[in-house]
């Protein structure tokens, strides 16, 4: 199965693609498809020390789309909507979404956009075959970067299509120690956005870092 | 301390009662004194039998408001703003809001009231003086009654007064094997009632029971 990374050589991106890269073929997407590629060579390096063999390829974000069947949006929300107006070819393919729309003033707060949630105007803005999965949300992206550290969290996961929920629930249960939870349709992903900011409140007030959530 | 429950018949009520009385001094209030008294009586038998020594009282939710420090609304969201217009007397009280407004249809989802949560909803209907902190929202009913097991949660509290914070966190960590995490303020509590039914979620679509959260 072929993962690829829109957005692949930000924080989360880049930890995604070394956590993924030695199970999967990541490819890996950037707007400058040298960063892409530098991207990739840096997590080459980083797995070799590991002595992990992985499979990587550096691209350009539309490159990216085309050639994967699981597309991550590895981008901060503000830079969703622009991003998706830039890229085409989404037709058959299962989209992650990992974005959060997070404001912040003396505190985080969850801030959706008129669809109700990031996950659902991403999925008004791809073509109807489609198939928009919110995963990943809750996971801060320091965690994903550190290999030595097992991510031990749950990830609740929302989707209309089972077959799609299940594949991406198959690539979650295979990265470190992370567990996938059914949490329903894609509707159901305003409150596990919302997650993230809630986290990033209980770090900041109880002196936490990358705080992450398991269900139990 | 003195911790009054109104609706403290129902489930989780009830169970409070039982995990409380052991270390504090718990008014138990209902609509009928008779009720609360006889809730009373089965809680202390269940203490005794497990050789632990209680303080309970069974009176009118009335009067449970008069005689506590800290008031706990045990009570259904859509009975919140009903049963809140029969009392009076919270002037100075600190309110403990578990409330979760929940709807279904194929899935659970958040229905908050216009003002944002149930937390601020129920803060608009006391008096300034009153502190309202949002705590306790993400534990099962079930799992208050079951005194063999431990109840190992995270419970986010949200409130604009640190000091009635700080008291509710308290009493939290008295509790079992919970852990309280200052969540913010109280206009944050939406998304710690959201969990809810995203808990309820996670439970039906996974098979599951009771499922809980951990911040970690």
């Amino acid at each position: 199965m072929k993962i690829g990374i829109v957005g692949g050589t930000g924080d989360i991106g880049e930890g995604m693609a070394l956590r993924l890269s030695p199970k999967y073929d990541v490819i890996v997407g950037s707007r400058e498809e040298a960063k892409a590629i530098a991207t990739c060579e840096t997590c080459r390096e980083t797995l070799q020390e590991q002595g992990l063999a992985c499979s990587l390829l550096g691209v350009s974000n539309q490159h990216a789309v085309d050639e994967a069947d699981v597309v991550v949006l590895a981008i901060p929300f503000k830079h969703a909507a622009p991003t998706l107006k830039t890229l085409t070819g989404f037709e058959e393919k299962i989209v992650v979404s990992p974005i959060n729309p997070i404001e912040r003033t003396t505190y985080f707060y969850y801030a959706p956009p008129p669809e109700g949630s990031a996950a659902m105007m991403i999925k008004g803005m791809l073509p109807p075959s489609a198939t928009v999965c919110a995963a990943f949300n809750n996971i801060a992206a320091n965690r994903w970067q550190m290999l030595d550290e097992e991510l031990d969290y749950s990830v609740a996961v929302c989707c209309d299509d089972d077959g799609a929920k299940q594949k991406v629930m198959d690539i979650i249960n295979n990265v470190s120690s992370l567990r996938a939870y059914d949490a329903g349709p894609l509707a159901a992903a305003s409150i596990v956005e919302s997650i993230t900011p809630l986290l990033l409140n209980i770090a900041r007030f109880n002196k936490m870092k990358d705080v992450g959530v398991r269900f139990v």
